[in-house]
C-alpha cells in the first residue's frame, strides 16, 4: 500500500523538462569526474524534517496534513517507516538520517524509550534489507524534551548528564545495529542563555567527557562508524559551543578529541554563523575534519535557521568544489536537512521539494567539476602566490628566513609591486562556467 | 607650551559634581578590593584615535581642527608627541599605545621609515623619563600602506612578507626601547575578501611562521613584552583570520603558539562577531590567555566598527567582572581604543570622552567588586552546578563514569527534576548592585 | 482558592530590600510630575505569555508546569481566568491584554469558538466588576491557525479574509462588552514569505478596505476604542507588511487610515526592524499616532523575537522619555509583551520577571522624570538647533526663504562654523541622571 | 591621447568567448521583448566610483594607480573628463552620472567652487555634443566636506542650509544645461548620530522645506528633469531618515511631494535595510514610483555598502522582472554605482568590472523577459489570488462586503480549505528559466 499514491517513481528526464515529477539535472549514473553522480553525491532523507515535521512556527501550529496524523503513535512510527523508504525509492535517494525522537515515541521511562526504539529499529533493518537502503547517520535527540532545558552533556544537573549519557549508549548500539556510516552530535543545548547564571567551564569539561565515552564505547563495542560534531552558532540557545568550524576545532584540540571527529557542516548554520557555507567547508578541509555536510539554505535576512531546500545554484557549486577537492566525503554525504515551506503543506512538495534539492546538488557537481577539470581557480591561485615558490619566497615557506634575513631583504627591495587580485573578472568568469552547465 | 590651553588638570570631584573636567566616578587613589583603582584599571590613551584620526568617514573627510594640523611631517610627529603627555598628564592616565605610523611618518623606503621613527621613539624616550609615564604596548601597523593590500603575514606577495617581518622586528626593537609592556598583533589585513583567488592554508602557514619569528627574536634580544593576538572578525576585509577568541585559540593550537600569546579583546569587536563583550573576555579567561582589553563600544545595531567611546554601565560591569575573576590583567592594561565622534571635533571632546570612559569603568570595576565581594553570581553558580559535587555527578567529573554505569543510573533514577535557571530574579539582581556603587 | 498559594502580595519596600517579592522601586502612589506612578505607567498583563505560553521554543517542547495543565479546555480557560485576576491582584496590576484564543478554546466551527468566547467573556466581565480590573486592549488572534497560512486579511484565499472579519467583528463587539480602552491589530500573518507568488498590491488593497470595514463596525456599535496597529518587520513572515512605524504611517496614510489609528509600539519589534525602541517612539511621538507600548526587550545579537522581560535601564529610561514628552500614553500603557524564560519554569518566575519589568520602568520614569524636569535634553536641543530662531534661519523656518535668496545669502557668508555635537558628554550626563534616581 | 592605452573597444563576442575584454551577453542591438537591449537597460557610468574613488577603506589608504594622479585639481578634473568619454566609449555605455564634486574641485569660497564647476561643465557639454553621450542623472554632494558634519538639509546650523540650497540651486542650472534626464537627491547626512541631541521634527520639517523650493526652483528654470530620492537606511549616519522605500513614501505624502518625486533604488541599500532588492523595487513600483537603479551588490554577510559590481544572477534577473513589469525605466535607467575592490586597482578592473556588471544585468533581462513573455509568474499569482475574482472575494475587492456580510457568510462556510503554495517547486522552475538564457 503506497502512503504517497498521487507520486510517481521520478526519473531522469533532462533539462527541458516540463515534468514537474522529473529529475532535469541529476542523473544518478551519469559519470563526473570518473565517478557516478550517486556516488559524488551520497543523498540522504532526513526523517525529522520529511516524516516528522509539522510545520509549526513561533506564531503558528502545524499545517501539513498527512495520512499517519490521526494513527496512535507506535502505529504513526511505523507508518513513517513506510514512508521513508517509498519516498526513498522513488526519489532515488540512497541513504536516511535519524535522531531516536523522530523513529519511535518516547515512553514513560527511559527503558520504555529503549523499547519503543528497539521495535522501530526491527523494522527499520527490515526495510533497509529489502530495498537496500542505507543509514548515513543517527543520532540522539537531546534538545527537545524539557528535561534537557538547562542543557544535556552541558546540564547543570547530573540526572540530566547520565540520562544523556545512556540516550548516546543507545543509539551507538543502534547505529551499529543499522550499519550507521556516521554517528553525529548536534548539541542543541550545549551552550548557554547567559552567562550570569553558567560555569561554562565546567559546562565544556563535562562535554568533553561524554565525548571521550561515547568514543570509549564505540571502540568497546566495534562500532566503527566516523563521529560527527555539527557547529551551530545560536538557536535555540543564546550561544552554542559547537558555534562555527574554528570553534569546534579548538574544543577539539583543548579535549584531546580531534583524532576522533570530523565535523558535518551545515549551510544555514554557517550563514547564522556570519559565515559562508564555503568558508566553512574550506575550513573543515584544510584542518582535515570535513565529514559530511547537511545541505539547506538559509535566508541571509532573516536570524534564524530556516532550513530550506537548497537552491541557490552559487552554493551548491561552491560546496561541490570544497567537497571534490577534498577527494569527496567519505563515509559522509549530502543530507537534506531541510523542512518544506509551512505553505507548503501537501505530500507532493515533500517530493518537489527534493526534487529541486537534488538537481541543484547536481547542478553545482557538474559546474564544480567543470572549475576542477579546467583548473579555472587552481591557475589563479597558483599564479597568484608564486612568489612563495623561490628566491625569498621559498625561504619564508621552508623555516630558514628570520625577521634578521627578511629584514635585510626588505631594506634593499624598493618599490614592491602588487598585482591585481582581478576579483571582479573571477566572478564573471565563474558565472559563465557555473551557468553553463 | 600647552597644546590644550582651554584644558585644566582633571581632578576627582566625586558624583553630583557639574564640572565637565572632573572624574565623577574614578578616584585613582580609592582602594577596592585591596588595590587602587589606578592598579586595577591601567588605563592607556590609544595615541592613532587620540592624535592622529581626524573624523574621516568613508562618506566624509576630517573634521577635527587640532593646534598641529598645518604643521610638516616630522614637526606634526613631534607636537603629537607633546600633545600625548600632556593629555595624559591631565587625564592622568599612566600608560598609551601605539602603531609606529602614528608616531612616525613613513619615508620614501623602509629605511627612512626607520629614522623618522628612531628620531620619535627617543623623544618619547625622553618624555616618558620625565613624566613618569609608560608603555602599555606598541605595534606595526601592516594594514593601511597599500603594499598590504592583499595581506601582510598572509599576503601572496613574499616581498610584501618580508616587508611585514622587517617591520615587526623594528617594533620589537621599538617595544623594548621603551620598555613596553605588551606587544600586539592585530591582522587588519590578515583574512580574505574571496576564497576564489585565496589559497588559506598557505596564508595560515605562513602567518604561524611569521609569529614563531617574532616569538625567537624577541628572545633573541630579551624583549621579554607579553604577546598578544587581537580578534576582530571582519572589516576591513570580508573575512579575518583571528575571528573571535575561540578561533585565535584554534589557530594558536594548530601553530604551536598558544604558550607564546595571550588575547587583547575589544569590545566591539566581540560583537562585530555576534558575541557580548563579556563572553569573549570569558572565553580567554578560562583558557588562560585573557591578557589586555581595549575598551571601547558598538552600536550593536551597525554592522561596522564604531569604537565608540564606553558608556554602557552594564557591559563595563561585566568587562571588570571577568577582569576581577581573573586576577586582573596583569602587564595588561584598559586601554581606551576608542575615538571621539566625527561631530565632536573640539580638542576638548578628547577629554570629555575620556572621561566618559574614566569614569563608567571606574563604576564598573566597584559594581564587579560588589558582586565579587558579595559573591552574588558565585553562589548562584555553585548552589546550580551542585549536583555534580557528589554521587553521580562527582563521578562524572572525576573520570569514573562510563557510558555504561551512567545507563544504569538513569533506567532507575525515574523522574528528573529540574530547577528553574531565574534568569529574571538574577538580572534584577544586578541592576541594584549595578547602580547602587 | 488561590493558584499560586506560594506567592504573596507583592508590596513596595524600597531600594535594598532583599525580599524578592517586593518592589524596590515601583510605588503605586509615588508622585512623579505630578501624577501618581499607576497613573503614568498604566501597567498591563499580556494574558498569552503569561497564562497560555509553555516554554515551546522552535526546538523544544513546553517547560512550564502550570496546575491548570491537564484540565479540559474549556476548565482551564477558567482557571486561566483565576489566574489572571489573581496575578493583577498580587502584583498590583490595573489591566490586561488578550487575543480571543488565548481566553477560550476554538470550537470546531466559527460558530461553536464564538459561544466559547461568550462564556468566558462573561467570566471575566465578572472578574473584572468584583476586582476593578480593566481590560488595556484585546483583539483576535489570526496567525495561530492553520487557516492563517497565507495570511488573514492579506490571504489568497477569500473563504479565509472572511472567517478574519468575522473574527475581528467578534473581537470589536468583545471589547465593547469589557470596555476595552483599546483595539490592536498585529497582522503577523500580513506579509509575504516570497515575492515570487504574492500579489502585493492586492493584499495591501485589501488589508485596507479590512481595517476600513472595522472602523465602520465599530462606530456602529459605538465602540470608541482607540484603534491600534502595531509594527513588526518579519516572524513568523519573511516580511510583514507593517515593517516599522514609517512603513506603517505610509500605509495608513495611503489608505486614507490615519485618523483612525495610532501605533502600539514593542521595544523587541523596534530592534529587529534595525531601530531602537526609542527611535520608534519618537516617530510615532512627532506624527500625533503613539497609542501604547509592548513593554519587553530583545537580544540584539539575536535575529529573533526574544521577548524578554525588560530590565534594561537605559532603554526603560528613553522610552518614559519619549511617553512624558508625548504627554502620555492616553487610552494606552504600559503591557509587558514578554515571556519568561524557557528555563523560568516556576509560577514564582512569573511574578519575579513582573516585578523585574515594573521596576525597571518605575526606574525609567524616574530617570525620565528628571531628564523632564530639569530640561537636560531640552536644553542640548535647543541650544543646538538656535540658529532656526532668527536671521536666515527663521526665514527657512517661516517659508520665506527660495533657493535664490539663500544662494545669495552663501555666497557671502564665509566660513561656516560648526559647534561640537558634544555625544560622549551628552551620555556622560545622561548615565549620571539615569543612575542617581 | 588615450587614458586607457591597453584597453580595445569592447565588442560582443557571445557566450563562449575567452577575450576577458569582450561582452558575452550584452549585445545592445538585441531586441528583447520589442526593445533593444541598449533601450532596456540605459547604462550608466558613476563619475565617483570610476574615476574618483582611490580604493581607500576605513583602515587603508587608496590604491588605484590613475594617469592622473599628480595633475593639479584643475588639470586632473580635466583629464577626468577625458577618461569618463573615452571609457563609456569603449564600453559603448550610454550615460553618466555625477555630484558636483566629482567633476570639479571645491575652491576656497561657494563663488569660487561655482567657477570651477562652469569651467568643467562646458568641458562636458562639449564632449557630450561630439561623443553623443547622456547625463542620465546630476547631483549635489552634501555629504562630504565638513561643513555637513551635522547635515546639510537637516543641519542644526542655519548657514549650512542656506549652503546646501545654494548649492542645490547650482546643480539644478547644471541639470538643465547638460540636459539631465533626472535629478537625485541622496541625504547622506540627513539622518541622526544620538536622539539624545536632535530634533528629529524640525529637521524632517526643514527637509520637506528645502525638497519643496527644489522643486519650485526647478519650475521656475523650466528644468524638466524627473527628480529621484535615493533611499538608505544609514551609513555614514546612525539613522538615516530616507530609510528604505516605505518610509521615503511616509515622508513623500506627509510633505506633499509625492507628485514631484520618484525613487532611485540602489541594490545594496535595500539590503543594508533588511530588505530584497526586488522588494524595493516591487514596493518603489507598486506605489508609482520606482524611478531609476543604482546597480550594484553587497555582501550580506557584512554590515556595510560595499557597493561590488553586480554579478549576481537572481538578483539582476529580479530586478528586471520589476522594471519590465514597471514597463521599463522611464527616464532613470541603471547607473554602475559600483566600485572596483580596493585590490583590483588597475585601470582594466574598471573595464572588467564594468562587462560583469553589463553582461549580468544583460543577463537578468532575457532571463526576465522569459519570465514574462511565458508568463510563468503572472499564471502563478493569478490562480493563486483567483479566489478574488468572484463570489465573496468579489464582493471584498469591489468594496460591497461588510464585517456584519462576512461574518454571516463565513459562519456557513466550513471547512475553508487552502492550498499549497508550492515554492520550492516555484523556485526549481524559476532556476530553469534564469539559467537557461
Amino acid at each position: 500500500m503506497s502512503l504517497f499514491p498521487n507520486v510517481p517513481k521520478i526519473q531522469y528526464e533532462g533539462r527541458g523538462s516540463k515534468n514537474p515529477f522529473a529529475f532535469k539535472h541529476y542523473n544518478p549514473q551519469e559519470v563526473v569526474l570518473g565517478k557516478t553522480m550517486e556516488e559524488h553525491l551520497r543523498f540522504a532523507v532526513a526523517y525529522w524534517h520529511t516524516f516528522v515535521a509539522s510545520g509549526t512556527d513561533p506564531f503558528g501550529v502545524g499545517t501539513a496534513v498527512r495520512s499517519w496524523d490521526s494513527l496512535s503513535p507506535m502505529d504513526k512510527a511505523k507508518a513513517r517507516v513506510e514512508a521513508n523508504f517509498e519516498l526513498m525509492e522513488k526519489l532515488n535517494i540512497p541513504f536516511y538520517c535519524f535522531h531516536d525522537v523522530d523513529v519511535a515515541p518516547e515512553g514513560a521511562t527511559l527503558a520504555e524509550s529503549f523499547k519503543n526504539l528497539d521495535t522501530i529499529v526491527a523494522l527499520l533493518k527490515d526495510n533497509m534489507k529489502s530495498t537496500g537502503k542505507k543509514l548515513l547517520w543517527n543520532t540522539a535527540n537531546l534538545f527537545t524534551n524539557p528535561r534537557y532545558v538547562h542543557g544535556a552533556g552541558t546540564t547543570n544537573n547530573a540526572d540530566v548528564f547520565a540520562y544523556s549519557a545512556a540516550t548516546i549508549k543507545k543509539g551507538l548500539e543502534v547505529g551499529k545495529e543499522l550499519g550507521a556510516a556516521n554517528y553525529v552530535f548536534w548539541g542543541g543545548r550545549e551552550g548557554y542563555e547567559s552567562l550570569l547564571n553558567t560555569d561554562m567551564k565546567l559546562e565544556l569539561d563535562n562535554l568533553g567527557r561524554l565525548l571521550h565515552m561515547a568514543v570509549d564505547y564505540a571502540k568497546e563495542i566495534g562500532f566503527d562508524a566516523q563521529f560527527l560534531i555539527e557547529p551551530k552558532p545560536k538557536e535555540p540557545t543564546k550561544h552554542q559551543y559547537d558555534f562555527d568550524a574554528a570553534t569546534t576545532l579548538a574544543f577539539l584540540q583543548n579535549y584531546g578529541l580531534k583524532e576522533h571527529f570530523k565535523l558535518n557542516i551545515e549551510a544555514n548554520h554557517a550563514t547564522l554563523a556570519g559565515h559562508t557555507f564555503e568558508h566553512e567547508l574550506h575550513v573543515a578541509r584544510i584542518n582535515g575534519v570535513l565529514g559530511s555536510i547537511d545541505a539547506n539554505q538559509g535566508d541571509v535576512l532573516l536570524g534564524w535557521d530556516t532550513d530550506e531546500f537548497p537552491t541557490d545554484l552559487y552554493t551548491t557549486t561552491l560546496a561541490m568544489y570544497e567537497i571534490l577537492k577534498n577527494g569527496g566525503l567519505g563515509r559522509g554525504g549530502v543530507n537534506f536537512d531541510a523542512k518544506v515551506r509551512r505553505s507548503s503543506f501537501d505530500d507532493e512538495d515533500l517530493f518537489f521539494a527534493h526534487i529541486a534539492g537534488m538537481d541543484s546538488y547536481a547542478r553545482g557537481l557538474k559546474a564544480a567539476a567543470k572549475l576542477v577539470e579546467e583548473r579555472v581557480l587552481d591557475e589563479i591561485v597558483e599564479r597568484r602566490y608564486r612568489s612563495f615558490q623561490e628566491g625569498i619566497g621559498a625561504d619564508i615557506v621552508s623555516g630558514k628566513a628570520t625577521l634578521a634575513s627578511l629584514e635585510a631583504y626588505a631594506l634593499q627591495n624598493n618599490p614592491i609591486r602588487n598585482e591585481s587580485g582581478r576579483l571582479e573578472q573571477i566572478r564573471a568568469t565563474v558565472n559563465e562556467i557555473i551557468f553553463s552547465v
